[in-house]
């Protein structure tokens, strides 16, 4: 169906539906959404029932947007609410969503913002015609998220110009041909890394993830070269399952080489996303290399974003509907699942999953309403690749850091600034807490203060019992005051010095850059000290050597090599994984309802690929394929 | 290496290998040739050693030409050649090779045309300074042939601005990052008809193939309109296994969608391609159907070929080395085999092959200095598909006809042109001299005789049998009276009316229009007759459901649909096949030297290529695989 076909069938189904009282200004087609614009906005608010009804006859995403004559400009709202709300009520923040006409006002007090009976909202709606909503401000502030507020106001007109176009082109005739549905693995597939996936069918191009192999010596692009991928200007979308470097760290890539469509994630996704973008160029630039984009990329990228939620189905092309489903990996993280055609074809892509209840996360979905082709990651695919328990690994934990500090020693632990880190420190907050290690500071070097904001700005995101703890009970693990934030070189190079026995952790995980190589040369020398590994160490990474026993490593310093000696103690805590291990990676398959017709192996060392593959078929009789990157599969 | 490094290097080996008294005027890179252009080009004629050593020094082709200065205009040398040549030599063509500066003059008197110790010849060349070369005149003078000479002569200059283009483009410098060599099934596999392969590296791209599916009720293309193959003017080449429609019916639309790149094929290809080109349309035209290109698209096709001969290994693109290989299955046919890299790969792909000495042809090749990957076709790689034996083929042949004959029927044969007709022409040629069968006249309607004429054309594409009975016994079992060929619809209407028995042979060979369309209708409701099929009947056709049996059938008749009840006595006869059945197929691979590491099907129906799969996995332990259209292997 076109454009012209959507209005008229809305139009249609409008007048069975709404009430003549209410007025519709406009309707747009707008990304992914139907947009109805009224004048009554409340009126819709009060009913929730005509927004599903009019969803559910239209089978696609409606949004009711207030008609934009009603909102004044936005810097002049802000002047007018913060005149109107009393400065008791100490606002953190202002926020706009062009989208829903809604202003999000961010309070530490927002008893005081809303007044009596709501009497101060209701004097700011009157004034702006904005729909004010008083939040509480997240316990610790997120300078990521503050700034990709600002920006995004700063570009309204061009993201609903943006979305127009994009909304033109999901919803255009396509012909009636016999279509299919193939992948071509274009990075990530028999290696972990430069994840980069395309599904195509006759109508669609969609690009799932886009990483760098940060590990490689050369640049660690996928194959972005190839004729399947150019021109970038073609691809329909790009989707993100989650904001991992390995993942997501040259989608800005793509903007600089001329793709201006749209990226669907997570919101959480997309935050956690530019942080890392923005620190790897930082982390390259510190070495002196070059970077493969520049920041005006990541903006292009985050100008780019439509969010979508975990469950919520999307039209993404033409003949592709989009759903997310947890992931349990990192914060935000998801299962793309692709419906193409009207039933043609079901396709998941798990992305980096967790098939266990974590810390800080539930464990992956694997219930989808239908499903013929899943792409699964083998990062733990061998057959040896077995985890503790996460209550094994907390005490495993507890011994390392008890054993190190009784030798005045210092405990160093790289990670990953977003899944790990946030799992580290609540263990290690709750082991002080309960007097099973002494309270020692543990400091937070690289981005992981600001990752831990932006969790605590998504507890929708969290698991319940994390959410229930922080904002029912007030037991924020993440502000325990033994946490200590370092942000610059003085105060990094004062606690290499320091002779007190501390823990600390640092990005990046893999020792590939990050203020963690600062106290990897001043600590590896010494004995005393322990090296714990949490989380996966790719092949080619520095982390991998250490991980295997070297005894000397070569990095750089200023461009130039120097060796390191290792000598202190080195020991690797596999339960703390974001990934699912061979158990959990079985029984995830096991579980799968509907069980698919074939499974597709990605994201795990040859080896592991081909061992977990042999497993599922061997086991669940199902197709199993292990491509290379480059190849490209037919599903019908 | 690139153009000015392949320059300096020739002119290097020149200095040490050409004696100083020959005088080069310029080197140049024409297509895949080095050309060498010099003043003393009978020096070199009368030294073949020096023009090896050149070439295995250089690891190139070498072509040495005469300086341009030297050769009068064409027009003008034809004048010349007419004048001195005695009226009584009888020239019958006179076309000219300006890529080796000879001109050869057809003549049914060639020691007329030669003169006394070559007085005649040498005058030719005092004036011309072309080199005059005298030949025989083909037994059958062929048409196709005299006018693709005479387009080509019109053409010289644009063909050699071509050349120097592609030249230059495969003597480029390339970088020495991974290569990889990947092959993407555009047509053709997992199904006959439309047969189309990618084979890419980092620095190429070669489609091997590019027909149409005749049986089909769409438009029978491979999928050309995929990312993979676009642009097509970013193909480095095409390269053309054998002339049936369904490996080269859609090269001239390449040249309608852009692509100016060259064709690379043997000599007899190019010919026949041309005339079944031309005859597809002129079908299609007859039948108010609409044509995928335009008559203008075929001549482009042929300005764009570059012939090599088998065994001549060819640098096709920067990194690719082409050698062509008897295939046994109709003239010229050639197994196609690609050398990438400096060792990094060999692949090669069947195109049709038919491993048994026939009438016609050698049985295929199956040696190779190296092979890693084949691509064999399958057409008979089902476990019942085993044919007869050539003799036993014929014995049953004349069974029929002689049954047929004594019930005072005529005998009715749908052939390919190329082909089978030829083969069927043989042996009742033979049965008749031999009176096996009663001397009735064999009437040959469609291209037949025009194809035959292009197989006397080219002796040395012939077994040595045939050759040795055609041009030394000089008994040219084409020649024989019993052929009368049918050249328009007026002979063909008194042919189907009159009541005497005969035997016909008319394309097309799979009844999707043509010639023998007229003749079925006229033949099919007299049970009387015979209907014999010897070619296979792809999945589609109106072909296949009368072999299967069908008793009444629709066709068109201007356009409209009619019904034809079929009466007349149908029959199979296998034997004449140009496909090798399963025997000869599982011998070719028994027999492969070397054994490959893997062994992909195409050009079969799915279950005959799952089947062969299965086969040769089992039997010879090779890795095989059978990939769908649309799918892409990697190999390295």
């Amino acid at each position: 169906m076109n454009t012209e076909d959507i209005i008229k069938e809305v139009k249609k189904l409008i007048k069975t539906i709404i009430p003549p009282s209410i007025e519709i200004t406009n309707i747009e087609l707008e990304g992914p959404d139907i947009a109805i614009y009224t004048k009554n906005i409340e009126e819709f608010a009060n009913n929730n029932d005509i927004v599903r009804q009019l969803a559910q006859g239209l089978r696609r995403r409606v949004a009711i947007r207030p008609d934009p004559s009603l909102l004044i400009e936005t810097d002049r709202a802000e002047t007018e609410i913060r005149e109107i709300i009393p400065n008791e009520a100490e606002i953190t923040d202002i926020y706009f969503s062009p989208d829903s006409g809604e202003v999000s006002i961010e309070a530490l007090s927002p008893g005081l913002a809303i007044g009596k009976h709501g009497s101060t909202l209701n004097e700011i709606k009157k004034r702006i015609g904005w729909a004010p909503k008083v939040v509480r401000s997240p316990p610790i502030p997120s300078k990521t998220i503050r700034e990709i507020r600002g920006y995004l106001r700063t570009v309204i007109d061009e993201r609903r110009t943006f979305l127009r176009r994009i909304g033109r082109k999901i919803y255009k005739d396509i012909s009636d041909e016999e279509n299919y549905v193939r992948l071509t693995a274009l990075g990530g597939y028999r290696e972990v890394g430069r994840s980069c996936t395309l599904i195509t069918t006759r109508h669609s191009k969609v690009m799932v993830d886009c990483g760098v192999n940060v590990g490689s010596e050369e640049n660690g692009s996928p194959y972005l070269n190839v004729p399947e991928a150019l021109p970038l200007e073609k691809l329909d979308c790009v989707v993100i399952t989650h904001a991992h470097l390995d993942h997501a760290g040259l989608v800005p890539l793509l903007f600089k080489y001329g793709y201006d469509g749209p990226i669907y994630l997570t919101p959480p996704t997309r935050d956690m996303m530019s942080l890392l973008q923005l620190d790897y160029l930082k982390v390259a630039v510190g070495e002196g290399r070059k970077t493969p984009f520049e920041s005006v990329h990541i903006r292009e990228a985050i100008k780019h974003c439509i969010t979508l939620r975990y469950g919520d189905t999307t039209d993404i092309t033409s003949d592709i509907r989009l759903t997310f489903q947890n992931a349990g990996h990192i914060l935000g993280s998801a299962i793309a699942h692709f419906h193409v055609g009207d039933g043609l074809h079901n396709v998941a892509i798990t992305g980096d999953i967790k098939y266990e209840k974590t810390w800080l996360f539930n464990a992956a979905v694997n219930k989808f309403p239908r499903l013929e082709t899943l792409i699964v990651e083998s990062t733990y695919g061998g057959h040896k690749d077995f985890q503790p328990h996460r209550k094994e690994s907390a005490q495993q934990l507890k011994r390392i850091i008890n054993q190190t500090i009784s030798k005045n020693g210092k405990i160093l632990i790289p990670v990953f600034a977003v899944g790990r880190s946030q799992e580290v420190m609540i263990v290690l907050e709750q082991l002080m807490r309960l007097n099973e290690i002494p309270k020692v500071k543990v400091y937070l070097d690289g981005m992981i203060m600001e990752a831990t904001a932006i969790h605590t700005a998504y507890p929708e995101y969290l698991n319940n019992q994390l959410r229930t703890q922080i904002f029912q009970r007030g037991e924020n693990p993440f502000l325990s005051d033994i946490f200590v934030h370092i942000d610059n070189a003085e105060k990094r190079e004062k606690l290499c010095d320091d002779p007190d026995p501390c823990i600390i952790l640092a990005t990046s995980g893999m020792l590939n850059g990050g203020p963690v190589m600062e106290y990897f040369k001043a600590m590896a020398p010494d004995k005393k000290n322990t090296f714990v590994f949490v989380g996966y160490q790719a092949e080619g990474t520095l982390g991998r050597k250490i991980q295997k026993g070297a005894k000397e490593v070569q990095i750089r310093e200023k461009g130039k090599p120097i060796n390191v000696g290792i000598k202190f103690n080195v020991e690797t805590c596999d339960g703390f994984s974001g990934h699912s291990d061979r158990k959990q990676l079985l029984n995830f398959i096991y579980n799968l309802n509907p069980k698919p017709e074939r499974v597709l192996m990605c994201h795990g060392e040859e080896s592991k690929c081909l061992d977990l593959a042999s497993t599922i078929h061997q086991k669940y009789n199902v197709e199993t394929r292990t491509p290379m990157n480059l190849e490209t599969l037919r599903f019908v």
